[in-house]
């Protein structure tokens, strides 16, 4: 079966597919002054965009990684996150701390149905 | 292609599937006064139980990611995971060390088929 | 559906694959006395090898996690990664920073279509 790809560039594509199955790059904010509500806003409008591209939606999310430069930040990443989920069922997620590119708080990478 | 959940939560779901496709939350133990080997037991335990609600068990693990606070621990950690799976085939896995919540020692998060 | 296991071992399988879906473990280099490059392209070779080994290669990644024990040293990796992916479509990718496993600098795991 063929692999789809978005946007593939000198080290990574946007998102690839094969199938019904989505795959979506880690994804950062690209305004690294905003503070980590308004970075995980950015990441998550990102998202929206790289799945409509794909075919998709935030309705059929199936698993999401989730890095935070600091992990106490967490909960104000997921006041963002829930706010961006609304009603919808949740996808299965991971969120741990690692280091991440200077002035990044947060990452995230999803893997989505369509 | 419906994507199916289990326990949708404010924050996550322990569980989606499509098709024959499982993906786990990244899961932790409960009691986090446990030592690694406890720990480990317990979110193993967590893992059979989300599994099992998905029709399917640790026959079908696809891939694991598995977190610890500590990378020194992963003797003690894999000890647990050995006879967790037995007799049974392993799945491809990968086992870093990043910051977790206060006192958790271990995160483990699965793809199975089913 | 049945689930194909490459090498499985004490603690993991080389790979798995579902159909047409094939994961494979978090590679390390052998050689840890290699610099990041050295070590980088030790590791794609072992993903090419595995890859082969399970009916399918690079051209048809999906996505791809990379652990540095060090992230200033991304740059680096890179180069090795750009040049063995050619001008092949790349796949989603994320890079982040976490603790590995003594002199251990680069860590990477892929799912794969074929």
């Amino acid at each position: 079966m063929t692999v789809e790809h978005l946007d593939s560039g000198e080290i990574l594509s946007q998102a690839t597919a094969q199938g019904d199955r989505v795959y979506l790059c880690g994804l950062t904010a690209s305004d690294l002054t905003q503070d980590i509500k308004g970075q995980t806003q950015e990441v998550l409008d990102k998202i929206d965009d790289r799945l409509a591209k794909m075919g998709t939606d935030k309705s059929k999310l199936l698993s999401a990684n989730i890095w935070l430069d600091d992990l106490r930040r967490k909960p104000e990443m997921n006041e963002v996150w829930k706010a961006w989920l609304g009603d919808l069922a949740r996808p299965a997620r991971a969120c741990v701390g690692a280091q991440l590119e200077l002035n990044v708080q947060v990452e995230i990478m999803v893997v989505a149905a369509r």
